[in-house]
């Protein structure tokens, strides 16, 4: 049978899929969609490997309409990271809607899954904040901290960011590679009701199981993502 | 990140995954495994592509000691043949289940799944058919018809095969196919009655909605996979 299958890697889909303007669109007309109603999704399918620390998920949607559809495929193996590498990988499998034949395979390592995340930060940030940000607080010191403020920027282009995380100089490094990103003011602050107060929107990007942002810190004014 | 993704077609599968008494072999050992209670196996995930008359199912386990562990993606878009394509297709990813990376693509368009049913319907016959069987009965005239009688006849060498189908020229093919690759007498009956009454061994591969084997033509010492 003679089926095309476009392989498409990371390296590849970091210089065609930037975080922009135009992919914070598409997440938007997503989110769109599914409100209508028509959007098929079904739930996730989520295996646990308990012994090494691990789990997938794989997750689908399909948009009437749309020529093809994508099925996600994001393993998230906890203890790689003693081992030098990520705990998130991944690939995204794309099919036509029409004949289920695969078209395309992105090998992405999660990239595609970080633009997402951000983009749709950016588009609760779009529809939900104050029109005039000064300043945004990230909690968080990981990839989605540095893309958040990223995509965040993209429609509220704020003039301070500050940075809280658990470790000091990750806060430090992340808030250095923030405004080195956005060419604005940035800096660690280690009291996160302080970045709660001078903020009008702040970005949670922890995997915290206990509160890091307590309900006394809220303002009138702030949106928190 | 170095991680090489071996990438295998559908033609070096077929050359590299036979089916034999080992791809059966494997298949017993997989029921074996999963009743122990061990095996870790999620819900499928199944979506609907209606405007196409399409589905896709992902199915996925683990067994606790193997290094690695596999996730299926299976299209079925029923209009297919219309197109001069067939209904089902897909891949497997093969999964490292210490780290999570991807290990190999198989791109087997539905080829390592039609061995493993054939070889599911082996290790029944293998278990629960009478020890000598005579005559072989298959409804059906598919891809599936073919391999069952092949994957049968390895664990139960049977003298004859006879062939249902509602198409008679499908059905004379069928046998005609069966019987070459075994070297036995195999013919297409028209009368499934028959059939089940000629036979010790009856397997069913149709995606048929109404009944094809009637409970009345059931008799001692036939097994019906």
């Amino acid at each position: 049978m003679a089926n095309e299958i476009t392989i498409v890697t990371e390296a590849e889909l970091r210089k065609a899929i930037p975080l922009d303007l135009a992919a914070i669109g598409v997440v938007e007309s997503a989110f769109g969609a599914l409100a209508s109603g028509r959007v098929v999704m079904p739930p996730i399918l989520s295996m646990e490997i308990p012994d090494a620390h691990g789990e997938v998920d794989v997750k689908t949607a399909w948009l009437p309409g749309f020529d093809g559809f994508a099925i996600k495929v994001s393993p998230g193996f906890f203890d790689n990271p003693k081992l030098g590498l990520p705990s998130l990988n991944g690939l995204m499998i794309l099919f036509s809607a029409k004949t289920g034949l695969v078209q395309a395979l992105f090998l992405d390592n999660g990239y595609l899954t970080d633009i997402r995340t951000a983009a749709a930060g950016a588009v609760a940030a779009k529809w939900l904040t104050p029109a005039r940000i000064e300043t945004a607080g990230i909690m968080g010191t990981g990839v989605q901290a540095r893309l958040q403020a990223e995509a965040a920027h993209l429609v509220r282009p704020f003039r301070r960011v500050l940075v809280w995380g658990r470790d000091r100089a990750k806060a430090e490094a992340c808030a250095a590679d923030i405004g080195a990103a956005l060419g604005i003011e940035a800096r660690a602050d280690g009291d996160p009701a302080r970045l709660v107060a001078e903020s009008q929107l702040v970005v949670t990007t922890t995997p915290a199981r206990e509160p890091i942002l307590k309900a006394e810190w809220l303002h009138p004014g702030l949106h928190i993502t």
